[in-house]
């Protein structure tokens, strides 16, 4: 049976691990500290549970219990249940979607481990917005790239607002984040990836005519300077995605990194 | 020379296009009433202005008029100054990118105007989402596509934040929105153009493998439900992006609107 705690009271200690979902900088903190993150929404707490990572704790409203019974029931995890006031108190807004799970962080493998059996990947290289890295990993696992590596600074796709965006994608493709930057792509390289480095420089090789190969990883970096000189220079070769002459003369000369790397995965996953 | 006027009081009325920027209902309807739109930050409102959208009036603080001086310099718009404080509490958010203009909307040219000199073009239907409308306009520009058609309920391309995701790109793109959703695709029709409905459904053609023609109109549905039955039921023919099998398997079985819309795009201009 599901261990309902009825609460009332939004400063009820008990509901730590579920303060204010929005203030980025506390999160990242109290996240880090206690090994936790948040997933939100039934089906995204469903697939959480699912992928294997244990739960903490519930909070909602009473209307969600029923809906996440046969969950519940399996687990021993307290549920904490409160007025949709309380809830709103406790996380700092409105939860639209109603349920609320802590759960916790698991080991991640090793890039070795992670690459292992895989062809097609995606590297991202110090993305700072949450929404952009899980749209990201959305891309990624929806067009059927096998893997996705971060470099050390990368956002966390176990972050609220990640996880949202990729619609718990995040849970359905394997990824890693590398030990340090500096020797980063060393595994990659040793595992014999082909390194492609996504540049909106229009001098670089258009996509859909590079040279592919058995194995290929792509690169994508930041979202106001793209990929460092550094990861630029060991890349096997620099790759754009063709752009309207027309558009260039008018300013517009670059897509947005979640753009960017949704063709490029369309286009890696057809060549 | 530029018709300096420092301001002090954020309920000065004369700031009144300027207020609570954050605020989308209350933004919506002044927007309309008096029909103008906000640009934020140098680099839009040089292209706002470029493009011709009269100017009713700056609001920045000091450090923002040297910059713009060439600018202000040959508008006859009155260039309200107040210290950063003053310039928050008038827009209800810190202005990062420091300097707002408010301009005149101008009457938007028919649907037939806008198709005529084209060949590739994007139809969004009833997308609710600013962001994802300056995100596509974006895509669209860099892209090369040729112009958009909005259905009459899409969201409006000059909303502030629609702006800013598209970096200006609606600025740089030509676009109407239809008379009437129920018979709005008839003009697209008889100009000759073949319409593309894309859809996640997986029995439709796979993009790459898609019949083109002079004139090709791609079709996007809204975030949520997607294209209209009426709509897709009037396309010349379903396209979808090909999914990665094992990711449907798990859940993962669309992508987002603006993903979906630039590998479209890219494939529309490639083929």
């Amino acid at each position: 049976m599901a261990r309902l705690v009825p609460v009332s009271d939004s400063a009820d200690p008990r509901l730590a691990d579920f303060v204010r979902l929005r203030d980025m900088n506390l999160r990242k903190s109290l996240e880090a500290e206690h090994g936790l993150f948040i997933a939100e929404g039934e089906k995204v707490i469903r697939r959480a549970v699912g992928t294997g990572f244990p739960v903490r704790a519930f909070l909602m409203s009473e209307r969600w219990v029923e809906p996440l019974a046969d969950l519940l029931n399996g687990l021993d995890a307290p549920v904490y249940v409160a007025d949709e006031a309380t809830v709103e108190a406790v996380a700092g807004f409105q939860v639209h979607r109603g349920a609320l799970a802590s759960l916790e962080r698991l080991p991640l493998p090793p890039v070795e481990d992670v690459i292992a059996p895989t062809s097609r990947i995606l590297i991202l290289e110090d993305l700072v917005d949450h929404a952009n890295v899980g749209s990201l990993f959305r891309c990624a696992a929806a067009l059927g790239i096998d893997a996705v590596v971060l470099s050390p600074r990368c956002a966390d796709p176990l972050y609220r607002r990640s996880i949202k965006v990729s619609m718990g994608a995040v849970f359905a493709i394997p990824y890693a984040r590398m030990a340090n930057w500096h020797d980063g792509l060393g595994a990659l390289r040793t595992a014999g990836f082909r390194l492609l480095a996504l540049t909106p420089d229009q001098a670089a090789v258009p996509l859909d005519k590079v040279a592919m190969s058995e194995r290929v990883a792509l690169m994508l970096g930041s979202e106001g300077d793209g990929l460092s000189s550094r990861w630029l220079d060991e890349a096997d070769e620099a790759v754009c995605i063709p752009m309207s002459a027309a558009a260039m003369a008018n300013g517009v000369d670059s897509l947005n990194v979640v753009a960017a790397g949704a063709i490029a995965c369309h286009a890696l996953l057809r060549a």
